[in-house]
């Protein structure tokens, strides 16, 4: 018998109460597929609580796959628990061949059947630019997605208001979402949101896409079919040029090919 | 303990060969997700042998929905083995809100974030313009996609010619992807073809995805999760208008509420 | 001297009242031509009695393809007039190369030259989604398309409503598409709304599009010009598969070269 | 009975030859209408002897606006029977709200039923980047065109080769749009090549568009219809303006209301 | 010691104060780059006192080309002050290498760096399209645009109003952009709106691009790289013809290659 | 008098080599407008020795940005000298309003006014997929684009071959974007290419891009222009989060709000 298929989950800030949340959500989904993949969830050890724009996720970026390179080698993929377009994606697939994706690709994906157009729902506005950069890019356009929304929260205000104030606002973006931009599924645009997305759907009654579950679901279709980051273009591996960099930080030496001390 | 989720497979042609091919994927590939998931791989009852443009797919379209409308009770989700923009798809998302995909989309999903760009190889000249039209459709552009290759048989080489010979003809037209159009993932664009990825991926280096298996994985996200195709907008569903139909088909006139004799 | 072209109009539903409509203004628009060509207008023998969505289009789809091949022999070219990028067109231009349009391509086109954008307004919501992915198929882009209005009705409203009743909803969506999504040509998205655009020209001062009319002007320049369908690409014609066939229909089993008995 | 329409047609450049060759295949057009519509057929009386590139235009266009406002109160419709997208036409469409078209969106729109992907055969490699410009207006972006492609002429060559060097060029040109590019239809991109369509369409096999025989049939239908220029947003009227227009021709002093002396 | 670089600004209408305000704003941009260029503001000697839509366009593109041929000799670069995609630009591109650019790419690309999405703030509906259409063909796509808005002003409103009440709805435009549309930076799209820029900028705490000024920085640019246009594709040079053109216009014979008398 | 303004212009890696030519190139050009900006050019202190790909982009960034935050009080303005959409620029640009760029998107900008189409030769086939997403990004299409052509260099190959054979490459590559690709203008897409442009230019006959003098010309205008980067959208500034980040670099505590030690 084959051993099971081990997956790196990553929290890329290092805020312990969200790795929490995250921990759950993968849980929860494993449990629905009986085990047949195990994970962990870490967070980045240094760096920034929430990831809010694209200064934080120049310093998430590099602490992210610094730890990721630091545990690798007893994992067989990563899913990056970001929605975003997180820089760190794309540096780890030129570091490993081990499949490596990121939850709002997984979420954008697992809407398509779904529904002709979607809409994300975030928290501030400093996201709706940021986030349809990211569709751009996973999709190639922005033709299937009906809009961003921001539910007009700051980062501070998902912790500080209560869950039933949070959710509000949510639903009041996500209506909106529906009845203005013609979205015909609703994904919530960040990790934190997960446990959100059933009071929504039998509100709103469209489908409600949890971003966690869809990268569980998604790094197990590619674990299992063993398929694996291409060599070719975009991602051609990182040669090894330990002379080459000078850093502090062992997980990134170790992908230049530098043993640390 | 609840019971197993059951997936209908449906091979939108008569062709008892193919549907067989399709089974032998469909299981290889449950097999590996510890049964979490039932499924059975049925085929159309009347149409035509292959679908090999957009006349077969008027004709088998009617006869899948016919199909699929006769079992659907029995199973929790449909997947359509077809590698094409499947016009049955569409017509089933009005018909039931159970989820329904095709092998096309699915494939094209996997494909993301394993490389940058993706080519489809597909047998005849005259799949080229019906898949670029699909992946236009299921991607909202053309930006991901590297290229649609025509291995330059028709369907009926790749009933006679050898195994070999219809290997060859696809590592060639994968290779000519990969060197002229910048492909860094291929997509094999027919159900027939899926036991022949593993011989181009081992030859090319680069990942070559089994459309099939591509399918069985997404629908059993969407099963475990509970996820149903959107009520809003384009597949609205279809009303009860047992009046406003005429035709001799059992499974179309339940879609329309109307009791067969 | 040689003899009139002839013309196939066929509806794809069952309607007989629509038929007439249709046939009406089919007349009119071919009198204006002083009978240069002769046209015939027929419905589907069996189907739905309107075409609401991707289901019904799929279960017309078929018998359209029927009937209009068991006629085609007396023909030189088919309108199909309903206004969408119906399937039987594109199936249709596989099985004979005589010219093959449907009335929404020919409306888009008889608008271009006289506003850089047109609206589309339709019945209900449903189509919306369904005719911004036809204008994105037969233009390449919606680049040109200000937007697809629904006038809130059902089907079933523009037959049970008073005629005033159906044009106030369409002059309500009309206006709209000129103030605030930047209309500059409107294009009544349903054949049985012809009668109306003189009455929706008049107060709004923009041309409006009769999709019938439209259709019967550019068939007329196909015919005369002696225009065929390209069999390269994309209609590659239907190859005879007599022994790949089994439906019960003759005039698709004569598409595939198949005698009847 | 009512009077037949007047369609004028200006060829915008000071080409007598030109003009003899453009009224040749109007009148064959009409001809086959049956003479339901008249037609004038005349040039611009200064400016350049052939229209080579945006220079030209600008010259051209003034010319060709200034003739045809001293000529238009005797017509219902101007068709610029140049194949580009000529800044005549915009102008004209503010000055007038009869019906204007050039003959390059004539052909482009005839040649969309009859095959998914067009390609424009050409002279010069200057034309190549102005058409393909053109195609971008025209329908909003380039996914329906193949190609433009140049045959390599100058304008001296159409004139000093012999009718069969420049067939063949053109055919060679075509035959490589056919083979390289995916075209399915073949426009050509000079109204001086009109008389050519037929021995390439009997040896590609594929349809070759005549573009002024694509436009008399398209501005019959427009004024058959008695559809109007939109006056809202980009061709909003020229409002008369006397004392704002120092210029010394008649024709475009008339545009802004000046009586000329 | 080299002589300074001389620059041509062209005023594309009759206007002696529309020059002279595009003067001032020339000189102030000059005098912060302490003279090292030199620049003389002219306008055209006979068209149109405003350029108000296309076929203003026409006619004040003629008289511009000419013009500018004229003078050409004395300087090395020329600057079209006039904010929409003037014909005259494309067609002295043609007839001279000498660097030629208007104001509204220059006030386009200026803007890029300091936000994501930027409006036009420009006065009558008209030219909304007209402008968008400009965009469309600056960076090939409106993804960057987030909106063209008017300010609802005739031509004569901005003559005729006051200087505040001009200011008041400038101010209403570009706040509604950056509220509605989600405007980063603000275009004023008219040369005459110059002086207000400072105004909106400190009033809506966002950039606001002064496009005269755009324009001279640019050119400068240009001017002291030593950067000339590219005799390739769509400027392929304008060849001496003569025999082929007829006007009364010696700038322009000057670009065919003939001697004035 | 007011004070010269300030350029801080930063290598992104550790190369003094690659610094000293990008200082080199910055003076020249200040030194054409006569010293009326001030630069100093400098490297970062730790990460990579040359930008390859993705990972080096993450760790490039962090240490740029840490580098640039603690210099930054000194300067009005930030040039980052590589040929990409360093994801540095973007996290600048919320840390401070002072005007950021990066010489990818000037060298786009600059080149836009002297041809239809550019293409950037750039060294390795790996920098091709990210070039081209870097002006999807910049223009928000590639429809501007012609090509982005690899010179088959490794990093290695433009250090250790000499310096005309790596020319004879650049050469080669920008020929063949102008033969095949239809380039007008072409962009060398790395900082060390500068100084071979002009011999391209001279060879080939069309205009060659200098990056990082382009990338000073624009700062320049931005510079004496006072403009400043938006805080709408995007660019939403960063708040001071001082108690949220733990990271041992100075510049980027600061940068938080975080006095250091």
């Amino acid at each position: 018998m084959t051993a099971a298929k081990r997956l790196l989950v990553i929290n890329p800030n290092t805020s312990k109460e969200m790795t929490a949340v995250i921990q759950a959500s993968v849980n929860q989904s494993l449990g629905l597929l009986g085990g047949i993949v195990e994970a962990t969830t870490v967070c980045a050890d240094q760096g920034v609580a929430s990831v809010e724009g694209s200064f934080d996720e120049v310093v998430s970026a590099y602490w992210t796959v610094d730890k990721v390179m630091s545990l690798l080698d007893a994992y067989d993929g990563v899913l990056v628990a970001c929605f975003s377009n997180h820089a760190s994606v794309k540096a780890l697939r030129e570091a490993t061949n081990k499949p490596v994706m990121h939850i709002m690709e997984s979420a954008v994906m697992q809407s398509l059947p779904l529904g002709a157009k979607f809409s994300i729902v975030t928290d501030s506005n400093h996201w709706k630019p940021l986030l349809e950069e990211g569709v751009q890019t996973i999709l190639g356009s922005m033709e299937r997605c009906a809009s961003v929304r921001s539910s007009d929260m700051t980062a501070l205000d998902t912790v500080t208001l209560s869950k039933q104030q949070v959710l509000d606002k949510l639903m009041k973006a996500s209506q909106e979402a529906v009845s203005h931009d013609g979205a015909e599924v609703i994904l919530l645009g960040c990790a934190g949101m997960s446990q959100m997305n059933q009071a929504i759907e039998q509100t709103l009654g469209v489908p409600v896409i949890d971003a966690v579950s869809s990268g569980v679901m998604a790094m197990v279709g590619l674990l299992l079919s063993n398929l694996r980051t291409s060599p070719q273009g975009m991602y051609t591996p990182l040669p090894a040029r330990p002379d080459e960099v000078s850093v502090p930080n062992d997980g990134i030496l170790k992908a230049y090919g530098r043993h640390s001390k």
